[in-house]
């Protein structure tokens, strides 16, 4: 990809921000070796797929192979970068450069590293370098946005929202879930968007009990309706919104689960705001949906963040602890579903703030209609 | 994804033939836990994005959570499933799976699993189960395609193929390389695929001095040719090839090397073999190269597998060890890399034979015209 020219992030703030992090842990340690990818890409503008990036307190050392001389020189100019040679190992030139930074004590970021990695890293540093363990430092980083990062977001979901509204406009009898998918897509494309974010669920009548469903060979009109959830990708930021579309005569017990939904997401909207627990917007849909009697048909977390990736920190859910900041987006996407007959789910995007919250979308929870001949 | 259905695999003998690898090991686990999501694929059939498999030598558990409760109940119909509750989390119910197999030993995937997965892990099963680490465990069996597979793989490189040549007979003056992308994704789903298997390169003049470049909005006839490195997604399996298309007049110097490539690429194919050694193949096409002179321009390996999904064992390169066996499938793509000017790379599919192998795709290494008024 080379959109990520297209926006000037601060690189250099966001690193020193990171070091800043790093250096007031109580394990002290003297560098930060940063394996995971879509990390590397918010620190330095790389958007390859094979780099690593050694953060120490007065230098980054960008490492990658031969294939992305070219792109690094364009996407991160100015930043120190060590090839590795065509007959040697990318392994061997990380621990070299460990070596050659005196380091002590390196930090791992240890859900994106591979056990067999850790094992190989450890070996080839001899017991001279202690490697320390870390979570989530800079995705934790990532999940606060800058404005920079929510105008691409607004972006991405207003494109997102137009891209629904002209293929459900285009619409025709023959469609199946599979022809939708391809239309949308190519509206996204035509409004500027790289393509989707995620691969997205467009699941008729009962195939919309499967929450995650994608999209097959299944004839929409020989349903009543069908849901989607779609997102699109743009200049490397996601959106991610979910609505219901009626094509017939909807049935009443549909109806009556998107009444819920709808409760239950504005319950959680009416929660969301800077220093609330992750658990506690989760609860206020979830309580919404246990009390109208179907609890046990919503079987997965309430909303996640997104940005440079569609699911990024933080998580609600019953299961995740934490507490919202200023800047984070996420979404929000209750569901019910009741296997055989289909299911319902709303999700918006939000960006939180000190007083609240902003809904960055602004499709009606109802359900859409398309218009057909 | 819902196609996965349309093949028939034999995902029992699979298991079978997994588990007496597994049990034939010096270390003698008594149970394999399978955390990398396209081995699961391979050995059930599941498409979802959360799951977990746990072999013991008389039983098969697959752990996923109620998002997918259907989807199991579709694609993988008689398989024991455990659903994890929505107030718990997936690590306790594998803990607790292992637990009940009473297992001693249990074998990881060491190189999908993360290092804080298998602290967490190690950490839950408190000492009482030992952890095995492991490498290409599954990925061996599945580099080696059975004939359902290959015909999968076949169809998918026909529909590759036949989409570019439609798109070239498309082109017009005024396309950016996005726009050739757009239109050769749009060819190969009419053609019955599910979309590119990889995000396609498509690099006009000096933009093809990137191997990893993709595709912007450069307009083509700018340049006097173009690279184009594509693939089609067919039923889950890849295809992979790189063309050149000549589309003004070509500088002397990139005729020079296409020459060198073309030939580079024959010498690999002549030693490709049951039998041979990795490094050997690698060897034949890097020895043309050095030889013209250009040893330095091909700055990355030979090829690699591909299936289910685009890169797998085994990687040709002077760094990777191994011997080819009957029935993998690989691609052989030398290319030279000449900064400011411009690159070529050729690259074929060949399945791998007893006598030699056999080159899945038709096109001819030649510049390829693209049709203009």
């Amino acid at each position: 990809m080379n959109d990520s020219t297209a926006a000037s992030f601060d690189y250099v703030a966001r690193r020193d921000s990171l070091w800043r992090r790093v250096s007031s842990l109580e394990t002290q340690p003297d560098c930060l070796l940063v394996s995971n990818l879509v990390n590397i890409r918010y620190l330095t503008g790389f958007t390859g797929s094979a780099a690593f990036l050694l953060l120490t307190g007065d230098r980054t050392v960008f490492l990658t192979d031969g294939r992305y001389i070219e792109q690094v020189a364009t996407e991160c100019p100015g930043l120190e970068t060590r090839i590795r040679p065509v007959d040697s190992s990318m392994m061997a030139l990380i621990c070299e450069s460990i070596f050659e930074s005196k380091s002590k004590a390196c930090m791992i970021e240890s859900d994106s590293m591979t056990r067999a990695f850790y094992r190989d890293l450890s070996s080839g540093l001899g017991g001279q370098v202690e490697l320390l363990d870390s979570t989530g430092l800079v995705e934790t980083l990532r999940s606060k946005k800058d404005s920079a990062e929510l105008n691409l977001i607004r972006k991405s979901v207003e494109i997102n929202e137009a891209a629904l509204l002209s293929t459900l406009e285009k619409m025709q009898r023959s469609w199946t879930e599979l022809d939708f998918a391809w239309q949308l897509e190519r509206e996204i494309r035509e409004r500027g968007g790289a393509g989707f974010s995620f691969e997205p669920i467009v699941a008729a009548g009962p195939a919309a009990a499967r929450p995650h469903y994608h999209a097959g060979a299944t004839r929409l009109f020989e349903h009543q309706f069908f849901l989607v959830d779609w997102g699109t990708e743009y200049k490397g930021y996601a959106s991610d919104l979910t609505r219901m579309v009626c094509i017939g005569s909807v049935p009443e017990k549909i109806l009556e689960i998107h009444g819920i939904v709808a409760e239950a997401k504005k319950a959680a909207a009416a929660t969301l705001k800077a220093g609330v627990e992750l658990k506690t917007v989760d609860a206020a849909a979830r309580s919404v949906i246990k009390d109208a009697g179907y609890g046990d048909q919503f079987n997965h977390g309430l909303g996640h963040g997104f940005g440079l990736e569609i699911h990024e920190t933080p998580f609600m859910s019953p299961a995740f602890d934490g507490t919202f900041v200023e800047g984070v987006v996420v979404t929000i996407e209750p569901g019910i579903y009741l296997p055989g007959i289909g299911g319902v789910r709303l999700e918006d995007d939000f960006v939180v703030t000190e007083a609240g919250c902003e809904k960055l979308n602004a499709l009606p929870d109802d359900f859409l209609v398309a218009k057909i001949d």
